[in-house]
This record gives C-alpha cells, structure tokens and sequence, in this order.
C-alpha cells in the first residue's frame, strides 16, 4: 500500500532511520481504519502485569483469553497491538499479519513492596520482538524515580538493537517517583518534560498521559507565568507537549488511564485531536467494556480522529 | 509416541513455540501413566537446598539418595523430575531417558540472614540442562519481594536462552516478601496474579500454590466482591487460577506443600482436577513417606486424575 | 583544506593519538569563522534534558525544532554542535556535512530525587555517533559525587572504544557532589582539579566552568598561597586551568552558564582569549535570544577570539 | 597407573561428569600414599590471605617460601596441594607434574571491615588453573551470610566452565554469617547442611568442618531428635555428614582448624575413617610444625586412613 | 643486551610467566643506571589526579608539563615511569623507546566524598599499556576498605589480561579503610601482609610503604612478640616485607611518601638496600624539586643502591 503525503511527510522526520524501522513506522501509521491518516489509536494490554488478572479483566471475562485482545485490535481497525511477551507469543501465529505488534519489553506490578524504588522489570528482548514479526518495541521509563537513570540506560542500549534490527522504538515517559507529587505525575510541566525526555532518547513513538494544567516545579512554574504559555485547555495543554516533541517531529499518542464515561473518553480525544496530538492509546476504556460496546466507542474515537465528530 | 488430541489440543495453545519446545512439553506431557491425558504428576525434589538433608530426607533415609527419587519417579509413572544440578548430576547416565527431568536452575535455602531480601541464586545453566538431557528448566520467581523483578529478568533471559535450544520452561510462581502478609502468600487474589505473571514472563508450564478464600489486595477484593468471583471453593480458586493462566492456555500445576494425611492430598487433587488445572507437583508428600506408601499414594492419584477416584 | 600551523601545532600535542581522531579534531578546529585559528565556539543543546523544554526554549520557541540549532550553529559559523541523541537523530540527514557534530553520549536531568548521587544516564553510544556522522562524543563527570569513581570508568571505556574509531572525546568536568560546597563547585582550585581529571582521563576536549578566586580545598588553599600562584583575575584563572590541562598540550573550552547580559559574556571570551584558553561552548546565551541577536552575538564573540574586539 | 576397585567405584558416582573431570579426580584419587584406597590428604596453604604471613608462617619461618609447601607435600606423600594463585605460581614449574594442584580460585583477608558482609574476592581463574597444570579449583562459600547466594552463582559458573575444560571442583562450604550464632558454624545441622549445598551445586570434592553436637536450627533440631538422628560422637556425625553428600556419592574431606596437639588430631582422622569420610585438608597443623615433625604427622595420618593406626 | 646473572636469577623466580612478560621485567630491570643490579628506581607521577595539579606541581611549575616527567626520568637514568593514562599519552610519541613505562590503570582522587568506601576507578585498559608501549600496568589495591575484594577481582581480572599479553603487572598495595586506624596503615605486621597479599595475587613487583614498629592487629601483635620478629629498624621492617614477598622471590620496591629533607630520603634508600629490598618508587620528593636538585637527589639513590654511599 503506497504511503499517503501524510504519512510521507512523518516519515521524513525520521530523517537518522534506516529503511527497516521506516518500514515498521508506516506499517503502523498505514493499518486499520485511521492507515494514512498520520493518527492513530493502539490498544495497549499490560494490565494484567500491572493490576493482575481479576482487575484488569474480570469486568469482562472473555478479556482473559489473549485471543480477544488480537481480534478487538483487528476488528475494530486499530492501527496497533502492544501487549507483554506472554500475551503476544498466546496469539502471535494464529493472527500472524493482521495487526502491528508492539512488544512491551518492560513491565512492572502491584506486587511489588512500597518502598522500592518505582522500576520496571525487562521481560522481553529485540530478538523476542522479532521472532513474533512485531513492528516495534514499547518500555516504560520512570523520569522522577530513583531507577529513573538506569531505566534510560536500559532503553538506550535496547533502542540502539531494536532501530538496527529494524524495529521502531515506543516510549511510554510516565514521571513516577521520589522526585514528584502525586499532582506532579501529571503535571503539564511535567508532562512536556516526559515527552521531551522520551523524544531525546531517541523514542520514534512517545506515550504520555494527558495533563492537568498544575505546575510542579517551582523553575519551570516561573517561565511558564513569564512566559504566558497557554496550558488553559486540554487541546493548548497537548499543543505544548507536541511542542515539546521535537515541534511535532515525532508522534505523541496519549493515554486514557483508568474507565471512565464515554464522553469524557471522547473530550479526550478530541483535545488531543485539536492540539496536533496523534492519537491515543486505549486499553481499560476498551478491553473493560464488553465487546460490542468496546467496538462501538473505538468507531467513535475513529471519527474524531477523521474529524467527523 | 503418537500425541493424543488432548494433548495436541494444548500443544496448540503454545503457539509462538519451536518444535524443540513443543516436542519437550509433548514428552512430559506423554509420559507415564497420566501420558495423553493432559494431567501430569511431577516430583520435584529442592527440598534438600530449601529445609536443608534432614528435615528432608531423615523421615524415610533411603531418600538421601538421589537415586532413589529417580527410581519413585519412574516407577510411579510420573510425568517428570525436577531436581537441582546436583541430584540430577548424580543419576543423570543411569537413568538416562527413563524419565524427563526439569533442571531447578535456582535455589534458596534456610541460612539466609531472615533481613535479606527473598531471593534465590542460580545455580545451573540452560547449557547444564541441555548436557544432562532434561526437557525443561525450573526456576522460581518471588513476586512480591523486593528482588523481584531481578528475579523476572533473570527467568526473562534464561527462558529465552532455554525456549532458543528447545527447552520448556517451568516457573514456580511463590508470591513472598516485604508487600505480602502471611495470609496473603496463599490469597486467591495473589495466586491468580501469580499464575497470570508466569503466563506473562512466558512460562510453559506454571507451578502455584493452592489458595485460601482470603484476599489480600484491598483494589483486588473491591472488583472480586462486586464481580461475584466464585472463590468459594478449592475446585473454584482452580477454576479461577486457570482463568488467569491465559484463560487455560496455559499448562499449570499445583504445589502440595508440608507432609500432611492422605485423605488431604486426594482432596486437593480432586478439587484441581475439577477445576481444571492441570496436576500436581508433589514433594514431601511422597519422598518422606515410605516407599511402598509413596507408590500406592501416586497410584491413588493418578487414578484421581484420570477421572478414576 | 590544509590545516593552519597553529591548528597542527595543537595537533601535534595528540601524539599518540590515531589519524581518525587528530582528523575528527583538525575537522573541529578548521571549521567556521575561527577555522584554522585555534579558537573554538560550540553550541551545546543539552538544555531540554537538563532543564526541561519550556525552561529551555520558552524564551525563543523557534527553539523547540531541532533543526533551528543546526541552522544557528551552520549561519554563525561555530565549530561545532552538540547534543543528544534526539535532537542530533532529528537533523542529521538534512544538516549532513555541514558542521561537525558531538553527540553528547550521556545526561541528568530535573527530575532526579534531590537525595539521589549527582550521576547522569548514557543515552547513546560509540556507535550512535559513527551512524551519525559525528566527530566527536561529549561525556559529563562528575568529581566530587559519590558516583564519580563510576563515571570516570564509564567514559574511560567509552573514550577507548571512540578513539580506536577515530571520534575524538569532549570531556564536561564538572565538580559536584557530597565533597563540594555550592561555592566550591567554581572554586579555581576545584576548576584546575576537574582540568586536570579530564586530561588524565585522555579527554581531548576539555569543558569546564569558569571560576571564581574561591579556594575550597584546605590543603590545596595552603599551596596557592604558599606559591603565590595568581588567581586575581579571569585570564589569570584561565591561565591557571590551561596549565592544569598538561601545560596547553589539551584544548580547553569554557561554558558560559546561564543567559546573561551581552557585555558580560564579552567579558568572559575576553578573559579566555588572554589566558589562553581554546574558546567558549555557549548555548542559553545563544539560543534563549532572538536568532538575530544570537547571530550578533556569537558573530562579536568570534571576533573577540580573532582578537579584533 | 590402573585405578583401583575402590577409585573405579567413587569415579563412577560422578556419572555426569566428562573424562577430563573424571580424569583429574583420578589423578587426585591415585597420587601419593594414599593413591587408590578412596582416602585424600591435602595440604592447603591459603592462610597467608586469611591470617596474614606473620600469624601463618612465622612459626615454621621455612614456610613464608613457596616452594616450602609444594615440598612438603611431595616429600609426605599427599594427594594434592591446594593454594592460591601466587603461591601455585612461585612453583608451578619448578614442581610441574610432582603433585596434583587445586587452584584456590577465591580467597578473604583479615583486613575486611568487620561490617561487611561475609565475602570472598575471586582472585584468580579457570584459565589460570589450567595454565598451571591444576587439576581442580578450589573456591569457598558462606551458607548464612547476606553475600550467601552469589557466591554460589559466582561458583555455579565457575565450576560449569571449569568441568566443560576437565577440571574439577572443590567447595569449601563454610557456613558463617549473619544467619548464624559462632556456636552454630560448627553445629552438625549445619555441617550436613553445608555438605548438601556443596553437592547440589556440583562439588566434586566437598570440604567441611567437623562439627559439634550442637543443633543450631530449630525446625532441623526438631527432626534430629524426632528421628534420633545419631550424633553423639564425631564418628556418627561424619557419617551424618556423608549422608548429606549424597549418600556418600561424592567426596568429602574434613578441615583441621588451628593448629593442635597430634593426640588431637590424630583422633579427628580416625573419626573421619570410622565414619566413612574420604579424609583431611590440613593445613596449619602441617607446615606450622617442623618439617621433620610435620612429615611425621602426616606419615601417622596415612596409616590411620589406611587402617594401619 | 644480556641480561646479567643477578637479573637472570630474579626473573628465574617467576616461573609460571610467559617469555613476554619476563621480557617486561627484564627491560625494567636492565634500563638504566642501576640495569643488571637488581634494584630499581621508578619514577610514578600520578598526583596530579590524587592530589591535584596545584599540590603536585606548582612548587615547581616546569612539571605541569608531561613532558617533563618523562625527560627526568631518562635523564636520571631511572628504570621505569609510571603514569594515568593521560600523562603517558602526552608524551609516548616523543619519548618512545626511551624509557620503560607503567600505565597507572586505576586512580583516585581528593575530591572523593569522605564517606565514600575507599575505591579508585578504573581509567585505562591493558590494551591501552600494548597501544602506548608499556611494559606493565600498575593498579592499587586497598586492603582494609570495604571495596577491597572489588579491587582485588579487577586486579585479578586485568593482570590475567595483561600477562597473557606480555604486561608484567605491578600493584600497589595501599592498605586503607574502615578496618584499619591511622597509625595501622603503616604497621609493620598491615605492610607485610599488604606485601603478602600482592604477591598472591600474582604482582609480578609490588610496592608498599616504608613502615613503623607498630602492631595494629591484635592476633598478629602476639605472633610477632611470640615469635621475636625484629622490627626494630627500618632494614629489619624492610626484611621481614621480602619474607613475605614469598621469600624474595618478588620484586619490592618501596614509597616514598610526602616531600622531605634529602638526608631523610637517602636513610630510606639504605633501610630497604640493606633490608634487601629492591628499591624505590620515588615521586614527589624528585618532581618537587628544581630538576637539578632531583637529579643530583636521583643519582645519590643511584649510589646508595649500588652500594657507594
């Protein structure tokens, strides 16, 4: 399929990328409903690592059949599928070619005691990614954690195998840890900071939460006030962060975070619409309602994104 | 051997395998009386690391010998036997291809300061496993601990390793450590989230605890009471375990525990069975007893697992 | 082009050196305005990661796009660029050949736990700056931290690999840590201590502070007293720390810290040139300006080094 | 020279083990006076390093040279002569092919902070043992101390590589640390304990202490006396201890301590004999005495391994 | 050039070597005015990292240079050179061939926190010694400090290296850390065992501190007064270091230490030439000097060592 000017023209961003992970970039931004739209919506399903399985998935059962998660992705026309290395290998031959894989390299959960440093654990490799045909890799990193340097580390060497295996890198940039407020987490000035750090690693797909329009550092605070950069609305607030990724050089897809009523699901998307945002990435809003349910919504969030609602 | 449906049927689960892989689950899988059943009876034998030579072995002294736990194994008709580096190397030629074996890769033991965190070391190579000609590593994760997630990429990379030369891979799931009271080690909310973890990490087979009705997550309990997860029962927890193992997808056994009453060990294996859950690994309850017993208990149970009893 | 006298006369002091480096060296010091004269100007952009984005390129928000920095760097005739990874990734292609670039290989950032060492992450490597066609890697240490031990190991295995690749190495010695006061990061002792640390390292290119007439070690303060050693003036402290980096035999460049008056920064180049220094790496007082009075000013700044100011 | 009845059958214990490994044991197992009767005396000449020279040597101040105890050894008869790189290189040639070598491949001090955790440096390496002509490493353990579980991964892959190029591995497994009262380092439950740990983790030879009466866990006393485990002379407990290596399927030799009178140590190696151990590691009790009384010593030890005393 | 028979008898004791790094030995132990006899002057000029460029060379500006260093010591007819990286990289082309050099591989410095365990960083590679011409590294060890079985693995790691590549490998045993007083770092009974320690761990020439009649370990203190060991004079101290430098049969040279009067220096000279000591390692008290003043001081060591003064 011959990539649109859209398309064509993101691309061009990638302007240090070899063939092989512009290949896997545009295989993404090509897929499902949204393909050569330059938007896009991933259907991420880690919650099982990080809730366990009855929270994630008792709402509704079928959920805990991996096999329902390839098969939402697929018919709902998503552009993506990112899930940890179990989930993917439980699914990965019977839809082999249906949908853009992203492995979640890294993972955490709620087992893990308080007053440990808020870190992820590498589940899976590159060569994993491979083995299962994925387009790319995703990890997490905790800017603000003590285990926020060696995180970056982690992602660095992996994103440097991934691109030369070409395999396209997706950063999820979630500021956690001694260093912030619980409000800090998503501050704007945080959440501009987050997609800036994810973009100077090196990510090609950042992830970060929608904002609040809190301030949390006192330094920041004062050159934003200086400044009067708008961060009033959620569209101005997505605006900055794109900004703040390379001045809309690289893709921001943002989060939905915990269920909540579809109207606000589609404020949200909306905002990010308006703001330049590329896109979201939804799991518990989607996997949580039942399936026609979950189908209906994606369609709906499809529309904003074409910009017919 | 020809495989049999049931057999195949779960073969097919495992989807992301290689043949090395998917020929050595079939092994333990064929093997023994439960052979094409898809139920497995496994004796593991870690005890002398974890209690130490007495507390294991001197209710019934013939089990100092490691030969003697190859020979139950094989004449019980078990489907394998898991033991550490040591206690395989000493039968290894003997009873070469008599029995498949799982290679316990790590290992704690009871003279680790109490203040340290739950851990364990590695002490046998996937290479170890190949040279001695096992069909599986073994390897024990701790989720809950604050090694935790070394231990996840620990079991991440060895499982790559081992899944690379055609080898399976077992995990013992044992939730413990700072995040975790007592009770909540043997939770259902805690076992279902262990069994989903090893599904997550990519074990092939996983190995959890029976569990209590308690639930130890105040988020878990709120969606298992407003969700009415039937825990009511053993058969229940099973069937809720299997749930979470990628809605059975996944093969899992069941760990028995300290020595306790026959009568006790056929209720737990019922309750498996009729959850759905895939056997048992059954230790202390079969070496410490003596041989003769031993023998007539496995027989009681692999009738139990045939449907028999 | 045929190198200056001056410029072989410095490269002569590499000696054992291979032709790789002393090139990516010669390539640095022939270029721009003050190619061939011995005088160096960089651009650093490491702002985004160490500050945050809106801190950074608020002031001037045509900053936020990494190809602006490029283009200043290319129009005022600098030396070189140096940044990480992202910005270099995001104009590589379009900027190839154009001016030498240093791929700044790790970084901090504002969202470490105060109470975490003073330490940085690497976010690139050796390889990354082949790819891009860098001449030269960028590497922060730390003395005076508790994790500075490890990063004079990080970047003496990193400076190996580079130099035995032909990319010369910029060394950043910036004292800080548990060992200093707030004042005694600039002291002139601790300022020739961190020359002289980057020399011993093998640092091609050394970056330090300008500093103060504050003496923070005790045993030190006795020596300059004892020897008289001048440290009344700018140049005499520049001079000082060109004698602390082998007697001149090293090049030796001077940040210029936070955005400040013009005539201020004039002073500090002039202080430079009279002690002998190699010439300024310079960023927020560039490219928080307007672009137009960046170009004025690094345009005076050049002329400063050319001694015509 | 043809194994004997008796080192056939301890060689074919080891039934996992390659001809290289079988081969070096053989070597030990043949050497000497005692060569082909399955009993071992070793001289080991690691005290330097634990005690320091003066507290080691100035005794018997012959003994500070290396060449000394590679003499001793040969001249008494032993079957090997175990020591640390140093030691074994100041002679390594001048002796080459007189006794058979163990090459202490990790060693502690004196000097280590009483705070730090009970840990040994490696301080040399499978290549240096077969550089030396070695035909074995010896490498020390801390069962009960926090740095507990890497030592046996440290000797987990030291002793894989060691056997994958025919050498074999002698455990020193010494429990101490912060699990363990002084009482409970040489308390018999926790000797048996220490032998079954070094087995499991595939020692070739397993040196212990001898050991108490004194029961040091309470779960293990527990069973120690519901079973009425033997343990009342040092006789029962080596061959406790025996039982714990497998059933006596793998060598063990018992260490001396400090230096004793010869009543004292005479009576410790006829209850190794009567106890079925394989023999002594003796060390101070050797070349702390006068050549001559030493040579006299270790002459009388053999004739009590042999029978003869 | 032959080598004579004093030197030939030393290197007849490092028998496990290869003929490369006898070579190293021999070239160091034949340059110079004392070549052949067996003793040995080396100049280390690594202050410049411990203490600062101030402290180390502003008493005698000239040295601030590299090159200096290297002309005084082929000027003095010295035996070797020893330096960081940095320092022997200035000068290697110019001065190559010219004089035997030791590459300081690890280093510390002044701006370490004080609470810090004692520790130096790794700063150079045996194949930067190869790449520059050098005949052995160098590497201090600290034992005492909690990071001093870390050292001893590095050392252990990197000579293995650098034997197996011709390198001899000198240590400079500093011991130093939580587990001694102030007054123990001198201690005749901590310097011996600093030699001892050395040696094990296979120096081929170790160097240590001249030292006092005090006893800092207790256990120690009633051997040596058990024993009678003469400490009295410096000669005795420096004999009773050669014992346990296996005998003799190591090479020792002996530190200077701070700046002292000529008179000082010359009775330290005769202490280690008349305790058999194998000469000095000589820094400050020669770099500190005016460099005729060092060169006058050089050649009267040199008389001293051959017996004329």
């Amino acid at each position: 399929m011959k990539a649109t000017r859209t398309v064509q023209k993101i691309l061009s961003y990638y302007e240090a990328d070899n063939p092989g992970v512009k290949g896997a970039l545009c295989r993404m931004l090509m897929h499902g409903k949204l393909g050569g739209t330059g938007k896009m919506i991933i259907l991420p399903v880690d919650q099982g690592f990080e809730h366990g399985p009855a929270r994630s998935f008792a709402p509704n059962p079928a959920a805990y059949d991996p096999h329902y998660h390839f098969q939402l992705a697929i018919d709902a026309g998503l552009n993506a599928y990112a899930a940890p290395l179990g989930m993917l290998e439980a699914g990965a031959d019977t839809f082999a070619g249906q949908i853009p894989m992203i492995l979640k390299a890294n993972s955490a959960n709620s087992l893990i005691p308080a007053e440990a440093p808020k870190d992820q654990a590498i589940t899976a490799s590159v060569d994993d990614a491979l083995r299962l045909g994925c387009s790319a890799i995703g990890f997490t990193i905790y800017p603000g954690s003590s285990a926020g340097l060696e995180m970056f580390e982690e992602i660095s060497e992996m994103r440097e195998e991934a691109a030369a295996k070409g395999l396209a890198t997706v950063i999820w940039s979630y500021p956690r840890g001694e260093a912030l407020s619980k409000d800090g987490e998503t501050a704007i000035d945080i959440a501009a900071y987050a997609a800036q750090i994810a973009a100077l690693l090196g990510a090609h797909i950042i992830k970060i939460k929608l904002s609040t329009d809190h301030l949390e550092l006192p330094e920041a605070k004062k050159v934003y006030e200086e400044q009067k950069i708008d961060i009033s609305t959620q569209a101005a607030r997505v605006r900055h962060c794109m900004q703040a990724a390379f001045n809309g050089r690289r893709i921001v897809v943002f989060s939905g975070g915990a269920k909540k009523g579809a109207s606000s699901v589609y404020d949200d998307a909306r905002a990010i619409r308006d703001g330049g945002g590329n896109g979201s990435i939804i799991g518990r809003n989607t996997f949580q309602r039942p399936r026609e349910e979950a189908l209906k919504m994606l369609s709906d969030l499809i529309d904003i994104y074409k910009g017919k609602a």
